[in-house]
């Protein structure tokens, strides 16, 4: 039996309209021998850094093979050009926005290149839908073998997106709020092996606003119920969160506010 | 290796209580050799209307051997009929209430069933859920190569429902808002035909409330963040929208206000 | 051509931050063959209740050999245990919080297992996030026909929830609302089997709150638009709706609020 390749998607479409259904429509018309996986479809309207992060902390779980496909896309239409880059990790078709290039920032050998093959898109291509009409069959074209040098040159350049990663010293790690979850929990960007340069979460206080929370938990049932607590969370990121309650509600914390992990002097 | 073919499904479920995933357990227990999409499930509750645009946007970007099946059925246990309506596009399953009717007015060769053979159901069939009763079934029987002959008597008549064409003169069209999407963008009646037999999209302004755009744009970008802008859609239906923001929001819009396009005298 | 097993998935994830997803991530890298169903997550954080009774209403739709996994889990990272058990009517895989309950209650064959074997987890298990680590990729491995006798030793003992049910007597049963659906259809913890305890649905009224519902209907539009009914819904549970509106809304009930079905004197 042949190999069910899987293609993923992630837009700012929501559940609404049908959007996220004509690239499905597309995709299966090309391939249907392929799996269609949803990532995430309620993205904020053109928010690249949120699709960007979400995506970051998810590709990595999938077959090596997938096709990843993004579509937070606020300059369809303009000049803006559609990436496919491959890497050891998944190949990755969207806007030239930012939304890869944490992914390709950390993927050792990455081939970025610039879709421009229009054999390969709809017959009549919308200004408005290159999710749909560009993106989604070139993915479908991917999945069926197509080599990624098909779909057009090479690139040595691509959009970056402010990406900030913390500011670390021996004692002190300072870092900020770069999401926020169902669940109110707090996601920072700052990474377990942030953590490990600064001498690992043992003996560690951390700030957020006025609240200090007096040291690193391993699971959440650590700390008694409605308590604060920091954990390096499943994405490897350090994450502020209340036990079996929001964070976010407690703290009326917003995007970007500072966290500070600190080494306390008599460890 | 087989072709997997797909059945679609729009519902106003919503995405609680698993009602979906009852229609995809049925139909997987008939044919696991399918692929299902969900085109919506957030249509407003008993939205014919909503859900029968939805459908005729996105249907044709599917395979032309896709089952559609469409339960938004207020009329559920009552007599009206179930319809299995045969395309060169797709066949189509539902209640006969007018949720295919645009797709059937626009299709060229239709044949249109009443769904009546009950060995095509579930064994117990309720009085409240024959989206999971009869019509996902009937669906999954026909993904298998049933024929649409099988499932009962063919019919001459069925519901419509009002979707109202625009008026068109030689300088002005005069249509209204048909729908709203989740970036506030206003989608009306008038399509790119209709543009066309006006005399096409130059040098005409659009109206909408207090507010006149001057010009059809090809794309978003073509105005300043945050101007209101007219454009054919995606879906080939006239959208107003605002650049990187809500016309929704901005204009104060509902559903059926109003919208004229004007040829420009001196163009 | 091989039989393409079914992997549903219930969590309290939420459709944003693409958690769903990374299961899907896992489950696909050890199966492509397999078909996953979403049967809802939009649970209400930590509902272990809602997701119980969401997927008892299920369950039966689906195929005798689908694994149903439910990750609604706030006591990942502690001692709680995971359980497989195995039933006649499909494998289920999750926290031992009694989420399986109310279906292992039900079903007659029943084999409970504690999962532990360690070599079908992912090679870096977090601590707060066992539904991808643990969970997803031991479906996988079963859906690949991996015997349940891998996953761990026998169990004689699991947790239960208060699945409460109603009290029967010959003119009377007393039950209450356990769960309120998107259309605003109150559903009670009384049974199409109760309702046969006590004579059957005909010469009863029902009473909700101050209003007093003269008979138990067969369909929706038995009642005239507005009006409130009792019914046997799709899930064989007695609901309390309004016709074509929302009976949640009109009666401002709770989920607890009790319900009455009382036998008519003079049938």
């Amino acid at each position: 039996m042949k190999h069910l390749r899987v293609i993923t998607l992630i837009t700012d479409f929501g559940h609404e309209g049908g959007f996220v259904s004509a690239l499905k429509g597309v995709i299966f018309s090309i391939n249907p021998h392929v799996h269609i996986v949803d990532i995430a479809h309620q993205i904020g309207p053109q928010d690249v850094f949120e699709a960007a992060f979400t995506l970051l902390v998810n590709y990595r779980f999938f077959p090596k093979d997938t096709i990843h496909v993004a579509v937070v896309d606020p300059g369809v239409g303009s000049k803006r050009r559609i990436l496919c880059a491959k890497t050891s990790s998944g190949i990755f078709v969207g806007p030239d926005n930012g939304i890869f290039a944490p992914i390709l920032d950390r993927e050792k050998k990455v081939e970025v290149r610039e879709v421009t093959n229009s054999k390969l898109f709809l017959p009549i291509v919308s200004n408005t839908f290159h999710g749909r009409d560009k993106m989604a069959p070139v993915a479908a074209y991917l999945s069926r073998g197509l080599s990624v040098k098909r779909v057009g040159p090479q690139l040595k350049l691509w959009k970056k997106i402010p990406f900030e990663r913390p500011k670390i010293s021996s004692s002190k790690i300072n870092g900020h709020v770069i999401s926020i979850d169902r669940f109110g929990n707090l996601i920072t960007n700052i990474t377990r092996d942030d953590l490990l340069k600064m001498g690992g979460r043992d003996n560690v206080t951390v700030r957020i606003k006025n609240h200090i929370i007096p040291k690193m938990v391993r699971f959440f049932g650590e700390v008694p119920k409605g308590r604060l607590l920091a954990i390096v969370g499943s994405s490897d990121f350090v994450e502020i969160a209340k036990n079996l309650g929001s964070a976010a509600e407690l703290l009326r914390v917003k995007m970007n506010d500072p966290v500070e992990i600190v080494r306390k002097r008599h460890g």
